[in-house]
């Protein structure tokens, strides 16, 4: 009797849990981001190329902290008052300040226990987006921590977006493979029914066998090429370097705490 | 030494040729539309999922012209002067109106020799942005008159947009399979730079072998069978059944002159 009653639970439990998985849904270019309704949301942003893979990069080489800016002009104070500062547009990292935004920058040496203010082209402005429209939880997404975001995310609580910086406000190649890479591993934990997760999951279907030569017909690979920049796109497709998952508290990006 | 003339002329033309070709891009979304400047352009409209179809269709079965409106206001100023009017809105044929949105409907019979008005979620609208944006040639793209289109275009003039209707600003997954279809065979002619082309012929490459299939999973065919609307889909995926191509004169969609 016990064990009937058991099994009626186990089943009754499973059917909960496949009636209220909660919805998944790809948002493409931040242009878009006023279709979504994040609030109360889990928002994971992801700027592969290179803003979340560098900001994963650094928290886990021991920054104490990043703290994500929008405005140079706001950067530029924080610079006067002694921080360490990122700083970068178009792929070029701006003049006086201590980084850019390439992962190689943030090695243990220049950020154990700093606290780095951080200002890109994309993918800073999608943080803040994000924090605006009352998400209740945001991470950051790149290769570099993807087993660990898809084990952090597949305890399903929220409603997900997974948040693509793009380039410039348009679509790009590399964080739709990326959110391919998460929809490809989540389908089982959440209720996915919108086309862009389906774009992206075949997106990375195609490329997932070699992401490094994937990456390289995206638009920002060649932009790369084109500034000399050697190295950034295969380093930024290198899965699971770390456990790190960067998390927004306050106005500050600090280590998730599991 | 004419024979020399003569191939060093081919060179020259050649050489001429390709840095000279023009710009193809896809636009994923209405919504991002804004940041493409169309002016002097060709753009391709795609709704493939029904507008551009049906309207491809019902040209080819001998419509007389087609006017496109983007309210349904104004489409019933037209119905009230006595004309045979499509209007539809979230799939649904609306009350009063002589046509829906289904390929189905716009038969010989119904459009033989008549003017048109036809008014849809979302496929009306980019018809109207795109000569809004001053666009130098508006036509109709859809898989009935793929090949067509096709070789029209292959005799690259101007930049080139497809522009995908999407659905209310969203991606959707039909439309930019078609923009990868296009994307495909027109390599040779255009300089093809922009992630977004290279998604959608992803997508293209995926699903080619299966349009009918592939086409199953966007998120309007799974619209279509909670609606009960039944070979729409199916039908919208067939391939070239007509060399119709509609092209905007003014305020009215014409069979495009060859």
């Amino acid at each position: 009797m016990a064990k009937i009653k058991l099994n009626h639970q186990v089943a009754l439990d499973k059917k909960h849990t496949r009636m209220t998985k909660p919805s998944l849904q790809v948002i493409l270019t931040p242009a878009i981001a006023h279709l979504y309704d994040m609030k109360g949301s889990c928002v994971v942003v992801v700027d592969i190329l290179r803003a979340t893979t560098s900001m994963c990069f650094a928290l886990h080489n021991g920054a104490k902290s990043i703290i994500p800016v929008q405005e140079v002009e706001e950067a530029e104070v924080y610079r006067l008052k002694g921080f360490a500062v990122a700083a970068e547009r178009n792929g070029i990292q701006l003049e006086g300040f201590a980084f850019g935004n390439s992962p190689f920058s943030f090695t243990p040496a220049h950020v154990k226990g700093k606290e780095i203010v951080f200002t890109t082209t994309n993918g800073t402005k999608c943080i803040q987006k994000a924090k605006d429209e009352r998400a209740e939880k945001i991470l950051l997404g790149s290769f570099l921590n993807l087993d660990a975001l898809i084990e952090e995310l597949s305890n399903a609580q929220w409603p997900l977006f997974i948040f693509c910086a793009g380039w410039k406000e348009k679509f790009n190649l590399e964080d739709t493979l990326f959110a391919g890479a998460l929809v490809a591993s989540l389908r089982d934990y959440y209720t996915i029914e919108d086309d862009s997760s389906e774009a992206a999951e075949d997106i990375y279907k195609i490329a997932k066998d070699n992401l490094e030569q994937y990456v390289q017909k995206a638009s920002h690979s060649k932009r790369f090429d084109r500034l000399g920049i050697v190295g950034d796109a295969p380093f930024c497709v290198k899965l699971n370097l770390t456990r790190v998952i960067p998390e927004l508290v306050g106005d500050r990006l600090i280590v998730k705490k599991t």
